[in-house]
């Protein structure tokens, strides 16, 4: 076995069933199990309440800080664009929870408007998310697409988890940096990546190909499943789908030269 | 800027103030938040109970299932072991939250033992966490260390979260692959697996050196922190601690020619 043999197993193509679905719509609300779309998005904690509050794009509708919060945002020269409402935190404990770490911020804002597909650059990476329902790994996924310079997350309206709280909290910030182009149906979207000029690559247990063995190029669209599964040494053979898709960013971005790109 | 210098920075060496703390003791009890040592290890869902079936080193004191999940046990020959008590979903559900997935298993077992630092073999990769807290974190990891034949996983006793509930779930049938080394002191672990023979590399914001231009070898000691950063090409320059993890992980495991080995 030589050491491309060894690598993990990828797939090539879209890899979704092309059937269509009966719904067509581009646009739609960023629709959750939480809320409504027009439900506010929850974000709480540092990183994740500072990335918003530096988003122009970000309407924040209510603030509220712990003390301690309101302090450390002042001595760091951060705008809270909002009057926010000073509280205690056992307020903000009593709102998400006794096990939602929030450092004393929570902010209620607007959810970002979600790109049409036609509009991503001809550039880079983007990573394609196929009913991943776990808002924890969600989350880590977008924090880590935004480390990697992912150019956008595409992932369906329904089947996803939606772009607050936990998920808001576990992506660290990256909500802010990193497009979320929700579609109806993913297969059609990959059909208008590969339109649009893209590479697709999906990563999968029945994969024939290998990722090490295919010329990757730019721009590349990478599809992480929650079968997601790689051709691994030890007994267990899947990997947390957000594990799996850290490594597809890793093997990919290292094949396109994007590593130390700045 | 040469390729080399695009991979993660690894940082070579303990890494850990060397300072020694008061304790001395080995074989700690595997202490945690939830439970006493003696308090049962709460493991739920098909991959978690099914693997503390088939581990004939945990004691299983108690297992409840539903009907549903008793016809799969016995569809697949799985044996119980104990005599279940066969439950409706929702007492189930009722003991362990609504947001618990465990498809009609609960089993209440001892907690398996820690090995001493010692008794590891001179081979391979183990895995060293440093104060990473968070269950779903240290579950993933559980699970990406089985899926690439990691020997063990050394923690503290303090500041690591219990083998147990979210964690054992996260860990999908890790906890009884992998042997879980608890110690006191974790320089002085790491010192004590130098002595053994291991090579130690750690992950760090600090670190100078490249994993990629490290010579590795087995045994190989790779330490995972929670301060990890990576010389990451976008905005966030931080991964969420589980996704460092398994990237260590893979690069370790490749350099070492370890993929693709069963």
């Amino acid at each position: 076995m030589n050491d491309r043999d060894r690598k993990p197993k990828f797939r090539r193509g879209g890899g979704k069933d092309p059937a269509r679905g009966p719904e067509s719509g581009r646009r739609p609300p960023w629709r959750g199990r939480e809320a409504s779309s027009d439900g506010p998005a929850i974000l709480y904690g540092w990183h994740t309440v500072v990335a918003a509050l530096a988003n122009p794009e970000r309407h924040i509708r209510k603030l509220m800080l712990t003390e301690n919060a309101a302090r450390r945002l002042a001595d760091e020269n951060i705008a809270t664009r909002v009057t926010p409402d000073i509280v205690r935190p056992a307020l903000i404990d009593q709102r998400l929870g006794p096990d939602a770490v929030h450092q004393g911020l929570l902010a209620e804002a607007d959810p970002l408007p979600s790109p049409d597909i036609d509009t991503l650059t001809q550039e880079g990476v983007v990573l394609v998310l196929d009913q991943i329902t776990d808002p924890h790994n969600v989350g880590a996924i977008m924090r880590s697409a935004a480390a990697f310079a992912v150019k956008a997350i595409v992932t369906t309206a329904r089947h996803s988890p939606e772009a607050t709280g936990v998920l808001a909290k576990s992506a660290s910030g990256a909500l802010e940096l990193v497009p979320l182009v929700t579609v109806q149906n993913l297969a059609r979207a990959l059909t208008e990546l590969n339109d649009q000029g893209f590479m697709t690559v999906g990563l999968d247990s029945e994969g024939s190909e290998d990722l090490g063995s295919v010329t990757l190029r730019e721009p590349l669209a990478l599809t992480c499943s929650v079968v997601a599964r790689l051709d691994m040494p030890g007994e267990i053979k899947s990997l947390n789908v957000s594990n799996a898709a850290v490594l597809a960013l890793y093997i990919g971005a290292s094949r396109l030269g994007l590593m130390g790109k700045k």
